[in-house]
């Protein structure tokens, strides 16, 4: 079973990740978790390349085919591996946040930007995604409240553009209604796993 | 007018570049010459990632992706600039060098190559392409024969390998026979020239 983590920035989903994948360990469930670049070498290096804040040159085309370069090397070297080997995999941002962050942030189109993704992942969508709904106003109030976090080329840029991607996720949750499941995440942490143990149920129970 | 020259290892396309380059201006045209990542720094950094003979793990859709990447920031940064400007544009390999090295010779597929290739092109697909005509067997007989020519990653790939590659280019001719003329590589430079010449001619006066 493979899930993937989507949503805003501050929207908590690390965090969540980490508890579920403590849970479902506890439950006895061989568990990969990773977020790409997740330490494979040559994605991590693309990733570098992406976010490196001197990079303002950078065409949004060619940070969404780095992006998609990224994916499929870790897609390859960790995340089907897992998946054969019969593990639950949990991915903190897949496809998803491409056709968010480059097809609608930087006005590429989503069906371009699949375009690219499908050709970086075959066949291998995830079976659950779960979208972490909180207001880009709100996500970004609790990242600012974090001093330990440091900021990257994307956090810096403005609200219209996190509201932009914040519509999308919406848009998104709309078309693939059996994929991605919306998850309240503007409550108590307590509450939100909750959301996210009732939502995992339902696709294993199909 | 955007010209695009390709072929095989040791097919001498860049020396016969560096000559019409020459000979153009020489005419009174303003000519860029160039080739991939052709000192645009982000595409200078993917090429290297690209080439490293260490990164043996390199999944071949992760470097297709990866080559579309470096294409489209030099062609933004570069080649698009200099056409809008009405020069002529000289490129040593674009699109093509892809659908014959990872479409074919990686397997990948032609089609699916292209699809990440018009993500990246756009509508700025080359007014000719002039596909330099040698056997592999021939050419990396003249690369053997070049001491100062460092070998790269593809270099080291088996004859095999080239001898698809050799065949795509061959399909490509056929597939495309508005765009990309064939230039007999295999005799004198100045017969070489001479044709190179002639290919020219028939696309300007259309």
């Amino acid at each position: 079973m493979f899930i993937t983590f989507e949503g805003g920035e501050g929207a908590g989903k690390t965090t969540i990740l980490r508890l579920l994948h403590e849970e479902l360990e506890n439950q006895g469930y061989e568990v990969l978790a990773t977020r790409e670049p997740g330490g494979i070498r040559i994605s991590e290096k693309i990733r570098h390349l992406i976010l490196d804040p001197d990079h303002k040159e950078m065409d949004a085309r060619t940070e969404a085919l780095l992006y998609a370069a990224a994916r499929r090397q870790h897609l390859v070297e960790k995340v089907i591996p897992a998946l054969e080997e019969g593990k639950i995999v949990l991915c903190d941002r897949f496809v998803d946040s491409s056709l968010v962050y480059q097809g609608v942030g930087r006005g590429i189109g989503i069906s371009e930007v699949m375009a690219i993704n499908e050709f970086a992942i075959e066949n291998w969508m995830p079976d659950v995604t779960l979208f972490f709904d909180i207001t880009p106003e709100r996500g970004l109030a609790r990242i600012n409240a974090n001093d330990e976090r440091e900021k990257n080329r994307l956090d810096l840029e403005n609200i219209d553009f996190h509201r932009k991607v914040y519509e999308a996720y919406l848009e998104l949750t709309a078309r693939y209604p059996d994929r991605v499941e919306r998850i309240d995440a503007d409550q108590p942490l307590c509450e939100v796993r909750e959301e996210v143990r009732q939502a995992i149920r339902r696709h294993t129970d199909h």
